[in-house]
């Protein structure tokens, strides 16, 4: 092993011993090469001379950039946008994302969290999380109604055994009992991972504040009886919570210092929560109850795994969202996006009040996030979003044998009293056939 | 084994058995996922009237984007910018970069390669290529001058037995038998992988004509002896070549058809070629004889491996590289960088000639990309780098007891006499202490 993987293990172990011991044996391989980079960050601060360490081209002090690539910015120039950003993900950027998050979540007020770690989009993330958390075989507790790449993240790359627990109850609300028997089966094993996601793809159901206690009740449960957890919160759709009732944080907020056996983890980003899906930029952030000691060492090794995987996330991507952070009408464009996204969901909810739909469907619980789904009365899913597609130009996914994912994201509002109304067309023709 | 993968797996035995075999046990397991992603294609192309397939938010046809990201364009727009790339890149930048790859190296005439696969970069595609056929203890070949990153990703990361074959003769010129030697003692295995880097990190040595085709009659003969080779090129300075006597192709275009038991890769991007470091745009393009039936399932393979790994990389990264591969200006613009860089190279040759230096270094053979390295006589290199930075003010990497790397890339050709003459000062007085 690696001294400098063996100097970060024992901070690790000092500092948060439930920490070290969930870590995947990859995960405890890993560190931050020294080498090049710290040589050139050595060179960066006390080079005034002539710094011959950098492996990027410049010319009499600036990135040497094409015209070709530059012209496309009205600001940014080749400084701004062409050298690499660290492995880590750019310090204003994170440290401008972390200050975000706290505002976002005040209940982390007082706790304390790691800095937030850039990734290539939020699934950069999770296989961060997977290479450094979950060994093959390790159990990984999912929702039933889930975004399917979890599976391959988790699942075909590392090899962990994927269990679903029952996420909603048709009449309501989160399904919190099932979840905590799937989780009892599991704890005897003595470490778990649990993936947890709200607003959920592809139901659009977040959690109210009493399930996010209840559900962090459940864990530290879990935890007392002895057992070790990994628990993910992707919150890529944050936000866009369009309901009352609905808890306007993070579940994070729950789990960070919850206890010393749960490493809760943040999987946050620009792609849904700043309309921009395909800059790719994610953020990881750690909390652990007592284990803040252990944050640099983690991050270090997260930003190994990183350096070993992709080396760094796109530079011009991270500076467009910190722009973006830092300019004034920021809020004002976001709040403006989000009351369009809030009136489809509302509009959905109205039209889906007339008591005529419950002859080809009952909606499951929605009240945030770009989708719903409808679980289908005596029709095949698929055979529905073919028909639906093939005969009225209507797409939709069909995510089960019985459910359908209807995105309101993509939809104008205008339009959505009359998606519904072919969808009950196409849904009655077909069950009279 | 999901029935996908059993599929892929069946075309790539049936089209290229050795490719087969080469693929790691993850490889194996690997494919491209359908549900969203095909339901979502199919909708793109048929929902005419409405579509509630799409996990972006979409107003009146268009991207929402937030003004505060896009204002920093010229021309380019949301539906532009931020939406989503597909996992294997934009189909119009992978086009367009196995146009300009068959341009830039005309001997591929007639060779079947695979079309290139987006990646964040090369490293990524290095760690895709590391997922993908390499598992634990397996054999990777690597030059004794070498980009550090190469052992996290393939050795910490995949767990290869990474053993190093000599790179340079400092009389001049490729150590061809030191490579054949090492790879003689791995042939029996009947699996190895290896890797090239010309223009090499850190010495700046690219390929003579003649030793690339000697390198490549070595591999076949390992070939022929039974031995499955993963051959990849890692170009990543590519087209950086400031001597009448390089080649001035890749090392792939030897490789690429060269035997039914190679599989060649090419590794390449926009980072070094480009002028973008930051942006995060890699290819990957394989080549194999006989086996150009199994390169849609090899790229479905690849694309599954990104998918579970970072979903797809930044599409306006791939974006601006597309734009300016189509500006007219692009290679004029090109060719101005290059000949600035090529003129710094010739005068570290010039200055490099005057005898004084051989008392304190001998240079390694260079004639490409963006660094030389020096061997250093009676000093500690780490010392050296040191005292240079501390006392001179000048940063330059040690990259081994005895070796320092020094990039051109980034120092004015006006500097470089006094460059050399300050390393040479702290040389001196360093070994008359």
């Amino acid at each position: 092993m690696n001294p400098l993987a063996v100097e970060l293990n024992d901070t690790i172990q000092n500092e948060a011993p439930a920490l070290f011991r969930l870590l995947s044996e990859l995960g405890r391989e890993l560190y931050f090469p020294k080498g090049i980079l710290t040589q050139t960050a050595e060179a960066n601060q006390k080079a005034h001379r002539y710094n011959a360490t950098i492996g990027e081209a410049r010319a009499e002090g600036h990135a040497m950039g094409l015209p070709s690539i530059l012209r496309h910015f009205t600001e940014l120039d080749a400084d701004e946008v062409l050298p690499y950003a660290p492995s880590a993900g750019r310090a204003d950027l994170r440290v401008a994302w972390r200050e975000e998050l706290r505002e976002k979540n005040p209940s982390l007020s007082g706790v304390a969290v790691s800095l937030p770690v850039v990734t290539c989009g939020i699934t950069h993330g999770l296989s961060t999380i997977a290479d450094m958390f979950c060994d093959p075989g390790d159990v990984l507790l999912v929702p039933d109604k889930l975004w399917g790449n979890y599976l391959l993240v988790f699942g075909v790359k590392r090899g962990a055994e994927a269990v679903r627990y029952p996420l909603l109850r048709l009449e309501g609300g989160l399904d919190l009992e099932g979840f905590e028997r799937v989780l009892r089966q599991h704890t005897p094993r003595g470490k778990v991972l649990v993936l947890f996601n709200f607003p959920n793809n592809p139901t659009g159901y977040s959690l109210t504040p009493s399930e996010a206690d209840r559900l962090c009740e459940v864990l530290v449960a879990a935890a007392e009886s002895g057992c070790d957890i990994v628990a993910m919160c992707d919150d890529a759709y944050f936000g866009l919570f369009f309901d009352e009732a609905v808890l306007k944080e993070s579940l994070f907020t729950r789990l960070a210092a919850a206890h010393p056996r749960i490493l809760a983890v943040k999987l946050d980003g620009a792609s849904k929560e700043d309309f921009a899906w395909g800059l790719r930029v994610g953020f990881l952030t750690y909390g652990i109850a007592g284990g803040a000691g252990a944050y640099e060492a983690l991050e270090k090794k997260t930003a190994g795994c990183i350096r070993g995987t992709i080396s760094n996330s796109s530079n011009v991507a991270q500076q467009l969202v910190l722009r973006a952070m830092k300019d004034p009408a920021y809020k004002a464009q976001k709040e403006e996006k989000f009351a369009l996204l809030r009136r489809r969901a509302e509009k959905v909810r109205e039209v889906l009040a007339d008591p005529k739909f419950t002859r080809v469907w009952r909606p499951y619980p929605f009240n945030s996030g770009y989708f719903m789904c409808l679980r289908l009365e005596h029709l095949n899913a698929e055979a529905f979003r073919l028909r639906l597609l093939e005969e009225y130009g209507v797409g939709v996914i069909s995510t089960s044998d019985t459910d359908v994912r209807v995105a309101h994201s993509s939809v104008d509002e205008k339009d959505i009293p009359d998606l519904y109304e072919v969808m009950f067309e196409c849904a009655l023709r077909m069950q009279g056939e």
